[in-house]
């Protein structure tokens, strides 16, 4: 399998530039031969704006952005595409233009088949897993689904936070994820907190960035892993 | 409209005991009148303990409770139910049950024709309202719609937290619901802060409880409620 998926949990970081946290990191995914990335902003509701922002950042190292949603044909852009960022904001808002717009298929066939890089950021690295189950997000329309792009078999919970510091001590994200593997059949997740960063290459993936990852797993106690660690254990169940 | 709500933010506050901090107002909305309430256990996994919880705490407030996962015909306990209660845990869970259940149009009839009690707490308050796209649970499983029971016309964000309190600079629950209102045509959503609850008689709407209500309307300011506020405006729109 090609795949090249960089899944990055947060697009900013304690008051810091717009993914300026792992601005190496894309440089090094992206590398030198792709010249242009194809942006998806679905998740914000000002596309224009979003793709301003993400356009400028991607200048500066090196890249020239084309925003999908600036195309007369956003699938024929998708199958033009050498590589494909797609930005956070509201994961629901995101997995339904992506339905709306017949660029699920089309996404998994180009980065499953044909290898060209896909980096996420919040909602965009939700909508990289096999479902949206676990995002943080509110739901404010409908998706005609939850099953996402399933470029990884799994589900990553991006902003995950630890009980002590989140909203209420009666609703930890733990909990929650909690509630998740309490329906039946439910994957793995993934809590990338804010920091971190999935890197995947082929059947190899590997934690990233400057904070710890917690993997959840159905009736199983919960883990936690240092960046550099070898997550490649999670792709097994990749159809 | 026969009416009649008590739609509690959040079932345990600070650290009492369940359903303490609303205990008068439960006695004074079901009054002498209601002697068993029909409890809907679905936000929960674990439907038997829930019950539990639940018969142990009206039981001291002189009411019996049938659950309805008890019942071989949820449809018919409904139809019989002189009051209800649907209690907080996961939305999505909950609503997907009702309608599994089909419940939704059955309960909506019960309480907006027949005016029996209806009591809802967290999640039971969410699915009240006119849908669930402003819960703060994930959406671990996939109802067959976000639209709700539809009691009141308008939407409710229970557990609602001031930014500087909530989990993340970057988003604060503020910000979520205004992300909620750049969609089109979303209604009018009360904030209703942990300790606070809406009491809803025919056309008539009151905040009670220990602090404040926030409202937000699309493209407009927000606005604070006190406790002791007429909120009936806000059934204006009621189908």
């Amino acid at each position: 399998m090609k795949r090249r998926l960089l899944l990055v949990s947060n697009s900013t970081l304690h008051g810091g530039g717009y993914l300026q946290h792992c601005q190496q990191n894309i440089q090094d995914f992206f590398g030198k031969d792709v010249k242009r990335i194809l942006f998806v902003p679905y998740a914000l509701h000002d596309r224009d704006a979003y793709t301003k922002t993400a356009r400028d950042k991607f200048k500066t190292l090196g890249y020239e952005v084309d925003s999908v949603h600036e195309t007369p044909d956003p699938v024929d852009a998708v199958r033009k595409a050498e590589g494909i960022f797609i930005g956070g904001g509201n994961t629901f808002r995101l997995l339904k233009a992506l339905y709306d717009n017949k660029l699920v298929t089309e996404i998994r066939k180009r980065v499953l088949q044909d290898g060209i890089p896909y980096m996420g950021s919040s909602a965009g690295t939700n909508v990289s897993t096999i479902s949206i189950n676990t995002t943080n997000d509110m739901p404010i329309v409908y998706p005609p689904t939850f099953a996402a792009i399933g470029l990884v078999p799994f589900n990553i919970n991006p902003h995950y936070l630890d009980a002590d510091t989140f909203f209420s001590y009666k609703n930890p994200k733990s909990m929650l994820i909690t509630q998740y593997h309490e329906e039946s059949d439910t994957p793995c997740v993934l809590g990338l907190r804010e920091g971190s960063m999935l890197l995947v290459e082929g059947n190899k993936a590997t934690l990233l960035g400057s904070t710890k990852a917690r993997l959840f797993q159905r009736g199983k106690q919960t883990t936690e892993y240092e960046p550099g660690s070898d997550l490649s254990f999670l792709l097994t169940d990749v159809q």
